[in-house]
Parts: C-alpha cells; structure tokens; sequence
C-alpha cells in the first residue's frame, strides 16, 4: 500500500503525528496503516527500556554494547572507527525494534564543569563536526536514524530548560553552530534534536531562525526536528517555527492546541502538513529499513561488538606523559594495582546515557590476565561517599605498603559517578582530596607510579609534575578494563590526543567568571575564545594542551607544503607533509593542521584547527599525509553581510602534533572574497578616506576645507585631527564646518564611491 | 525683567535654544532679553578659544592653569582637594566668562587602551563617583556649571562615535552606571554631557531610558542634557529621548527638522517646551552667577592656582616601590637626572582637554633648585620618532656614562605624547623599547635607580623587579616638576594610590580579547569582573594592585570593627579602626574598605571597594578612621525586579592599604531586603520546592508520585532523579507524567505559593 500522504489525513491525525504517543514511541494512526515507530536513547550504545518504562524514562534498559562516551571516541580523532561505532550501535537499534537513536550529542564543551561533558567530542567545532557527521554516517549506513543533538547552544546543565545561551552571532556561527552545519551538510542525520534552552533570549524550540532559516534554508536539512524530551514550551509556535515532532507524548493535550489553532486561523495548516508529511517520511524510511533488515535476516555478535568497544577503547586512551619510558610496562614486573577504579570500572556517565552493558570489564581482571609477574592490588580509597577519613587512610596505607614492595604501581584514579551527570554542572574540577593524597603517598615509596584517570570532565592533575606516567581514559565503555590492559602493557600503541585542553587551574578557564549564569541567563562573554583559542590568545600556560598525547614510538616531522585550491565559491587549502615513525613501534600518528589568518581584517583565533589527518607506520616507515583543509574551516561568518567569508589574503597553516607542539608551517595565499561594504551617510570619515574609489575625492575635500591657504597638502597637526575623527560619521560632518549643509557634498562622495 | 519662560516664545525660538549658536556659544534670543551662555572645555582646567576659533574647535586656547589630569588627580584620593582644584577651575572659567565647564569625566578604564584614560578616573566606580562629585561640587560651589560625561558605556575611543557598547544589565548597572548615580544623586551636576556610542545598540543621545528613565525618573537629574560635541545622530528621536541641548550648532538644520517635526505632529510640543525650560534655567543660573560675581569682583590668582596645582600634583604621585628607602634623596648627593622628560615635561593628554598652561615645571629645573649636591642632566633617549637607532644609542651613552659617576639616578621616563590621545586608543601598553634598554644599562652601572614615569595609561614595568624605586606620576599638570622635586626630596610624604591596576602582561586584563570591537560592536565580556575584581576573581598575580602606594612613613592597622546600620530602605555599615604612623615622617594613609558577600545568591566580585577614608598623622600618633559603607555600594542590581537590593546575610569588611594587603576584617549580617519571585507556572521544580509555603505542597506531591508503593519517602534514586530535573520548568511535569494534565495540581501549588 502507498505511504499515506498529509492530505490523506484528518486534521486531527495530522496533529496527533506531530507528537509521540508514549515515551518513546510516535503516534500511529491505524485507519491508514501508519505505525509506530521508536526513538530511544543513545548516544554510545542502544538505551531501550525494558516494557513497562517509568514516564521518566530512567527505568532499566535491555543490555547493549556500551562503547566509549563522546569525550573518549573523540579523543581518537578517528572518524572511520566512529563510523563503525555508529553501525554497531544501530544493528543493535535494529535488532531491538528501534528506528532511531537519540545521537551523536556534539555541544561544545564551553566549560570545564558542564555536567554532560562526557557525552560531548570536544571543545572545538572541526573535530566535534568531523567525528559526530562519521557517527551518523555509521548509524545511517545501517538503516537507522540519528538525532544529531542538543541543537543548538545547550553547554550546561544548570537550569538548561530555561537558561539563555546569551551569545553574540559570531561564536554562534564559528563555535556553536559550526560543528552541527557540518554534520547536517555532509552527512544528513534524519533527525535533528532541539535542546531545552533558549538562544538569546529564544527557546530553541520555537525559534523559527534557528530550525528553519539556519538549518533548512541555509544548511539545506532535509530530516525532521524533533524536540528533546520535554522541550517544547509553546506546542503552537514550536510547531510554525519548525518544530516537527514533540516528544514525549502530552496525552494528546498540544495535538489539541495545534487542532484549535488551524481552527482559528492562527496556523497556518500548510505549515502542519509539513511537519506531518516530515513524520511520515521519517516512519516510511524506518518502515523500509526494518522490511529490508527482516528480508537479510541479521542479528546482533555480541562478542564482536564488546571486541569492538575494546578496539575503539584502546584508541581513545590519551597518554599524557611517559617519562623515561615507564610504559609500556614489563610484563614480568611485580605490579601493585592500586585504587578502586581499577575493580569497579568507571565506564559511562550518569543521566539518559546510561546503558546496561552486556558485560563489563574491569581493568584489574585484564591486567591479571596478561601480567606475567605478581599482580596485588589494594583499592587505596573508598568511593562511598560515607567512607571516614580514618576508613580513606587505612585503605591508603595499606595500598603504600603494596606500592613499597612493588616494582611499578598503577594507580586508577577518577571522579565518582555521582559527581558528573546529566542535569547539573560540576563546581570544579578536584579529584577527590584522597586520591590526590594518594599519589603523593604512594610516589614517596615508589617513584614508578602510572596514574591511569577515569572522567567525564577534565580534572586538574596536581601531581603531574611528581608522577612519570599519566593515562587520561576519560570514560572507556564497558570493554575499557582490558583496553586499559592493553596499552599498559603495549599490546595496543597509545594514539589518542586531547579534544580539550587540561588547564592548569580553573580559574584560567575562558567560561570561569560567566557560567552557569544567573536568574535563566548566561553570558557567553569569551565570545570565540574557547578552548585553546582562549588559552593561545591570553599565553596562558596549561597542563596539557588540545590535540597532545604521546605513542610509545614517535614520529618525525618532514616540510609541509600548502596549496591553494581556487574553486568559485570553494576554495581551500592542499597541505600534505611527510611523516616518518622515528622510533622502535608501529604507531598511529594524528597530524593537526592549524590555521591563522596574521593579517585579517577582523579579530580571529592565534589559531584554528581547520583538518586533521592520521597515518599508522611502521617503524622507520614514512608517508606522506595530505588533507584538504576546506573553506567552511577557513572563513570566518561576517556579521555585516551575514555570511560567511574567506577572507583575500596570506594564511599561515602549521602542522602539528599538538596545538603547542607545532613541528612545520607553511604559507598560502588565497584569492578569497571581497566583502564591499556600501558607503552611505552613516559611514565614517575614516571609511570614506580608505574607499577605492571615493577615497580620493575625500581626500582632496578635506585638503581644501583643513589645508592653510595655498598649501596643498595637509599639515601634521591637520593629519592629526583627521585621525582624531576617523570615525566621525559623514552624516555629521556639518557639525565640524560651522554647521554647514554638507548635503550635497555627502552626494558627491557617495556618487564617487558607486563609480 | 522676568526670565522668559517657554510659553513666552515662538515654536522656532523654542527649537533655536535646543542647539548652539555656534562651537561654543548657546544661542541667544533678543527679542526677549536670553543671552548666550558658553560651555567650554575642562576637565582639569579651562580650554577656552581664542577668537576666531576653527570649526574643529582644536586651535588655541587661552592661558589657564592646567591641574593634573584625572588619572593623576584621582590616584590622591582626596575629594577635599578635588573640590579645591574644580573651584579654582571654576573661578578661571568665570574670569573667562564661561558657564559651564566640560567635566568631570567618570567612564571605567575598562581597557588599559582607552586612549582618554587619562581622563577618567579609576577602573572602579567607587572612586570615579567620589571624585567625580568633588570636582562637580567644587566647579558648581563658585557658580559654573559642570557637564558630567560621558554618558554612558564610553570606554573606547575606536569607533567611538558609532560603536555600540554591548553590556549586559549588571555590568551595565554596577560598574558604569554607579559613578553617574552617585554623582547626579549627591551633586546634582548643571548638565550631564551624553557620549557619542551606542548602548545595546541604541545611541547614547537618543535613548530614552538612558537620558529620561535612569537620569531623570530613577535617579532624580534635575539638570539639562547636552550632547557630547556631534554627537547628535537623529535630532528629534533625541530631544524625544531626552537630550536637551545639541552642540555644537548645527546652523539651524536640525532646528527646522524639530519645528517640522511639531507642525506634523510627529514630536509633542511639550518636549520642546521641557527642553527648553531646561535651556532656559541653565542660562538663568549662569546669569545669575555671573551677576552675582561681578559685584564680588573676584579675580584669577595666578601664582596660586600654580601653587595649588603644585599641592594636587604632590598629592598625586604614587610611590610604587622604595627598596632599601632609597627614596627620599639626599639632598647632597650627586645625582644623575635623566630621561627627556626631565626637561620636556610630558603632563598632559591630547585631544579636546588641550590646555594652554599659564607656566610649566620642568623638573630638572626644580631637582636643581632643591638639590645641595651636585646634578647632571642626560636626556638618555629621544622622543623625536624620526630619531635614529644610531642617535638613541648615542644619548644612551652618554646617560649611562652619567649614571655610573653619580651617587643616584633618576629616570624620567614615560609615553610620549603621540602615543596616547582623545581618538585613537593604543595598541600596546609598552614604553618605547630604547627607554627599557636604558634603564637596564643605567641599573647595570649604577642600582642605585629612581624611575619616574609620565604616561596617561598603564604601562608595564618589566623591570619592575630590577630597579629599587618607582614613582608613577602619571600625567601631573602644569606643576608636576615641581611635585616630582617635592616627592623625590621628601619635602612631600607621598600618599597617592592606584586606582587602576598595573597588570604583569597586557594579556591579563579583562577586555583584552574584546577591545575595541569589530564592525561597530563591542562586547563587555568580562562583565562585572573589570580592574581588579577580574584579577582576583582568577587570581591572577599583577605587578601593583589596584588601591597601592607606599609612603616614607608607614601605618598600623588595628583591628576593625563594622557595625550594621538598620534604615528602611537605605541602611549601610559604619567601619571604624584604629591607624598608627609606625614611621617617622607624618604622613597621609588611605584606608580602603572592601566588601564580600560569601554567601550571596548572585555571582558577585570576590571584594569590592565600598568606602575609603583618609587620614594624616604625626609619628607615633594614632587615630580612629570611620566611614559609613552606603546601601548604594553594597546592593547588587537585581535584573529580575529591575533594582539594586541589599541583600540580607553575612557581610564581609576588609581593611587593606591596597586591594591585595587586606589588614584587618570583620564580618555584619544585614537585615536587606528578601526578594520575593512569584511563582509562576514556568518556575522551575526546583523553585518550587525551595519556596518557602509551596515547598512542603510540592514535596508531598511528588513523593505520591515518585515513592515506591507504600513508602512515605523517596528512595536515594528518586532524588537524584529530582536533582537531575531541578530546573524543569512546573508546566512542563505534565511530560514527565505520562502526559497527564497537570494543570489542577499546579492551580495547587501556585495557591500554596500565595498562602
């Protein structure tokens, strides 16, 4: 039977589409054989709750891969294995009945202490869009949709489902926005989700610039918008500024509204025959796909997928440092594992992201399995929150005696579950007191300390100047433990890099004094400056810098040349360099092309990440790397013309191995664009002296009004207040000549800047 | 005869009045006896042009005493001596036959770039307002007029006559707005000049909540607004607005546009007629005044006015390091002085604040006056931009050759004049690089060095750590070398105090990512946090902090005691402590109070200044220094109920000799003023259960809907639950019941909030 169509329907069934009919199921409409379809929870495994679901939605759900969060898959700048991720995670959607998962999540991390930091890529819009448009790719390439979220300016949890994000249009564009362009440009995600918060002082979800001018008009979506969970605020004008589909179900209480306004002549029923029409071709496309998945009959590997997230974990882990080589360790040493981490894996963070693992694997079993020497273990401190000090210090004395008569000692160290979730915001960045204790204790028996971290959200690393080696795991899925094991003892090669800085303090953070807001308003007062931007632009020395992490071999760098690619409209840069692995291991190197514009016309970053691009060699082995660094990643948005422009002139692109390890730098010109600002009696003196073509007569009017008598040229102190009023708008010209009429002189100039 | 009043004229009389008659000059009315009254320029001294002025209003003005400029004048902290320095303004004004004088300017040092910095005051509006009122009544005690400006937001001279100043309401509110109230609260100035930006986008001289809500209804301006000279945009929308007076004249074209206005019924009469009352009584005033002279007979008295000049500048001078007391001089040594500006006095800005001084120190010529021992002068560098390498290097040579055969060198460095003016803002806070190699090769053959800076703006001293003593003299006037002689010899204590930080690098200071903007919008990012309260709130090590300077005596302090002030609605903290001259020399203290409230329910700085007071003691004498901390300088501007609320609770007092030598401390509760939010249906969950009637209702409610079957509390998962939707606005629970209507239960809990 044909797919029914909008004018199919009764208004009433229209409305009634545009909302869900439970939790996570959308309306069907039996009289027309339009099922159900469901949208669940990712966004780095499935979340299906189990029948009888609470209305909260946080009831147990059905076991399913729990592969690495965001924060750690992003740390892997490898879109192919986050492409695998995404097919993984929907043949698991699949076999569940599911038609699309709630994922990628690609906010940016704004802030140190946004509670759902974890389930975002980074704090850059280039490696968030790079990574979230592969995640979609995978998920879609399986025959289930994605819901690229929380769009769009969602960086906190305090109060997100009223706060305004109060953020001027070019953060918006080059920061906030860029990353979600990306993705919905080049990879089409069927959904697009809505975030709770308001934009500038507007809900997101009924902000009819944001859903259809930006996303639609501008960036060419071609999916349907569906509200995050509990989102919408006014059903009517969510639905007129593009809001397709509410979730969860209102008990038919909006559908209603919807059906009295089109009543009323207050909306517009086009405008619900497109929502509608966009539900229905969202349930047709996951109709066929199911049909088509019943016809080849697959089924879910379990075991596959948890090698999957063990191959994926083990390249997210980010090594820090390694001083004089103490990892990979030897498999003969005697090893004193020590801290809780290491038997009860923190492995995902807390809120709608919680999967229910299908098995879990803590690092502590891994390592006994591989080590060849003794393996003790003491858990150094108690994560109970009722834990006693007295309780914390026996546990870490008895983890000192282990360290002392143990050649090396591992310590996992994190922030306890409950201190990062979905719904509030961190207040700093602390380790606990005692695990910070901890390593200092343990480092005055035993010098030979790995500390391996499990987190969320960036923590401060005290003691990184004291230990030699360090391991960021961020939050590694359930196959995390044995990847763990294998980079400890080298089975797999470290290559992940930082998709944010670890600052030294966060005090030093760009959002420290303007987050969370107060009374539903936050201030994004750093404007462009996040992230590295803030730090390189301020000389603000870190811990660790955006795009560091080590290998256990290492690579050298060759020249990079840089080629202008001149395509109208296009356009972009060619860099390639070679690389060469200097050291003794196979080894997988990710290459960061930054870009500076030195001399641009307006203020922009000290550098940007505009590509990236990996190489796996063996030892000695050298190829060359080349990547198109396009020109969305070159232009900065132009709030006078409201575009984007690629500026005309000199950029200066480095290669780097971090964004302060930068090893070669070459530089191009580019044709780039004009932008031609019109003259008019607003313009300033200034900008009518530097017109082309209007300049000149300026010049000459002004030497005839300022000059002395029968000079003809402008003395230095006549030079002097030409400077002093260069933004003197032309309009008041008069004012400075005696209240002249310089009506007509004003048309003279404006006449020549049209010429 | 009776002034004329505005019913007294004709609607085109009326306009005329509302506009100059020329650069300087009000416009008169004959038929009905109105003279013209002039404004001219201060603010530290009268700039009054000769005859036949040029329309630019930049050539030569009259001899008058030039006072030290604000920045200098405000480092003394002494209102008492402001109030001085604006009469003895006032009474050459008067001499001169001008009404009104252009001043005090109060903006913010928001950026250490502004080039008119050295024309305001402080980067705190405590101290901007206190000296501001002083100069306003010490102008207005011998009956001219003062133009407070420039209001509002102008911190920037880039663009400044289109920018727009994008600044958030508390920003807005607390930190640029808060000298003005205090000034037009307390001193009720003649005229308020309105600046040339733009505000959130609206110009300054057409907006009226700017010029008619805050000024007039808030704030109880009862004086005449004029604007700053062009800085009229658009007319009528700025006598609507508010703006009383466009100057300069406009030869009658805005007039007509107002009279057109009128007749088409497009602009009420009774603006015009409110305007030009205003016009009207200002003329009046200054009628009056000159009448009532003119029969006193006053005159200038020159040689005082110098003499009182020389006292500010003494008083101005901050001792910013003194190791080992090398400071003061002896008189018999020999002493080398070098730097151009020992006999090239840079003392002033550039721009509109231009004076012609009556005479001018240099203080090479006053060291040799008041030194017994031997002096040698070498200008050590040039300030001549076309100077060579070759030449500074030479004069370097010659003054390190000095040095090294004198018992002590002094060196007159500073900025030289072209860097820093009115139009233009600077690029860097460096002093030209041939003045810091200088001083390294004089230290190098001689420690025993006296740096005396001029500058008008901040600049780094990156040989800070290198040289024993510093004197910041700033900008110091007419007499400056002689107060310079005066310090160096100890025949003056110095007491002067920073008012502005100097911070280590031009990268730590808070508008440095967002100054000056780009396409006419700046943002004030840093919000409240500007000057010292954005240094300490990330803890960022400056090289002299706001409120510091050293004396040749030294102070104890005892303890402080703060007791709460209970007055409806106005309310405040009576400080008190005990100051001991620990020294041998008399000598003056400024004791600064700063504020915290630890546990406010805003962001708020870590402290704030509050109130200072002063006091100047014998040797071994003590006193008790008292000052009220006034409501005004404790509330916060609340912009839910769009006022300034005390709040209730702990209030922390510290006493410090500077922002960052905090002696002595003491805690107040204040009873304040709870603000009471209604609850509405978009109150957040949260809210809700905190609010002290609807919070036991809403608690019980959900304990009915979230407890597990017969249990009367919620299970630890529950709560976490209500932690993660804390901000979940009340009408929006329905989704989270599985689409319930909620909307009787919520009738419940709005009544409950109103019980």
């Amino acid at each position: 039977m044909a797919t029914p169509q909008p004018a199919d329907l009764t208004l009433e069934e229209k409305a009634s589409l545009t909302s869900g009919s439970s939790f996570w199921l959308t309306e069907p409409i039996e009289r027309v054989d339009v099922p159900a379809i469901m949208l669940t929870d990712g966004p780095h495994g499935l979340r299906k709750q189990e029948e009888g679901a609470d209305h909260l939605g946080l009831s147990q759900s059905v076991p399913a891969t729990c592969f690495p969060p965001a924060v750690a898959l992003g740390s892997s700048w490898d879109t192919e294995l986050a492409e695998r991720v995404g097919a993984a995670i929907a043949r698991e959607a699949a076999a569940h009945g599911v038609s699309v998962v709630l994922g990628p999540g690609i906010n940016i991390k704004r802030s140190l202490l946004c509670g759902r930091n974890f389930e975002y890529v980074s704090e850059d819009p280039h490696v968030s869009g790079r990574v979230g448009a592969a995640l979609v790719r995978g998920l879609q390439s399986e025959g289930i949709g994605s819901s690229l979220k929380h769009f769009a300016a969602n960086n906190q949890e305090h109060d997100r489902m009223r706060v305004s994000s109060d953020v001027d249009p070019r953060p918006l564009r080059e920061i906030y926005l860029r990353a979600f362009e990306h993705v919905v440009r080049t990879a089409q995600p069927w959904t697009v989700m809505c975030s709770y918060n308001r934009i500038n002082g507007v809900y997101a979800s009924e902000d009819p610039w944001l859903l259809t001018e930006v996303l639609r008009e501008e960036w060419g979506f071609e999916g349907l918008v569906v509200s995050d969970w509990g989102a919408v605020n006014d059903r009517v004008r969510g639905l007129a500024a593009g809001l397709d589909l509410e979730m969860p179900s209102s008990g038919g209480r909006t559908d209603a509204q919807i059906v009295r306004a089109v009543r009323a002549g207050e909306l517009d029923e086009g405008v619900l025959d497109q929502a509608a029409g966009r539900v229905l071709r969202l349930i047709d496309r996951a109709t066929a796909s199911q049909e088509g998945r019943a016809a080849s009959g697959a089924g879910v590997d379990v075991d596959a997928h948890h090698a999957l997230a063990r191959e994926a974990a083990g390249s997210c882990v980010v090594l820090l440092q390694n001083d004089g080589d103490l990892l990979p360790l030897d498999r003969s040493a005697s090893i004193a594992v020590i801290g809780e981490f290491a038997r009860t894996p923190r492995f995902q963070g807390a809120g709608s992201s919680v999967i229910n693992p299908t098995r879990l694997d803590a690092a502590l079993d891994s390592i006994v399995a591989t080590a060849a020497g003794d393996v003790a273990y003491a858990p150094g401190f108690s994560i109970d929150p009722a834990a006693t000090e007295a309780e914390q210090a026996t546990l870490a004395a008895e983890a000192v005696e282990l360290a002392a008569r143990s050649q090396v000692a591992v310590l996992f160290l994190g922030l306890p579950g409950p201190l990062e979730s979905e719904g509030f915001d961190r207040t700093d960045i602390d380790l606990p007191a005692e695990q910070v204790r901890l390593v200092d204790a343990v480092r005055a028996v035993n010098p030979r300390v790995v500390v391996v971290l499990a987190n969320g959200g960036v923590v401060a690393l005290p003691f990184a100047a004291d230990v030699p080696a360090i391991l960021e795991g961020w939050l590694l899925g359930q196959a995390g433990g044995g990847a763990v094991a294998d980079v400890l003892f080298g089975d797999v090669t470290p290559s992940g890099k930082l998709t944010e800085t670890i600052p030294l303090r966060l005090e030093d953070s760009p959002a420290y004094l303007d987050f969370p807001g107060d009374f539903s308003h936050v201030r994004y007062g750093e404007g462009l400056f996040v992230g590295y931007r803030w730090y390189d632009a301020r000389s603000i020395r870190v811990a660790f810098p955006f795009g560091h992490g080590l290998s256990y071999t290492t690579f050298a760098y060759g020249d990079l040349t840089a080629q202008a690619v001149e395509v109208p409209g296009e356009g972009g840069i060619e860099v390639s360099l070679d690389v060469t692995n200097t050291g003794s291991r196979r080894g997988r190197e990710v290459v960061q092309f930054y870009v500076a514009v030195p001399e641009s016309g307006v203020q922009r970053p000290v550098r940007e990440l505009a590509g990236f691009a990996a190489v796996t060699l063996d030892p000695g082995e050298t190829r060359t790397v080349t990547t198109r660094l396009e020109r969305a990643d070159l232009a900065y948005w132009d709030v006078r013309v409201g575009r984007w422009v690629l500026e005309p002139g000199r950029y200066v692109v480095e290669a780097g191995a971090s964004s302060r390890d930068l090893r070669s730098r070459a530089r191009v010109d580019l044709a780039g664009e004009e932008v031609v600002i019109a003259l008019t009696p607003e313009s300033s003196l200034g900008e009518a002296l530097r017109h082309p073509s209007a300049g000149p007569v300026m010049r000459a009017a002004l030497t005839q009004m300022l000059a002395a008598p029968g000079e003809e040229t402008l003395s230095e102190d006549a030079e002097e207040v030409l400077r002093m009023i260069d933004s003197l708008p032309l309009n008041r010209l008069g004012v400075f000549a005696g209240g002249a009429d310089i009506g007509p002189f004003l048309e003279t100039i404006l006449a020549a800047a049209e010429a």
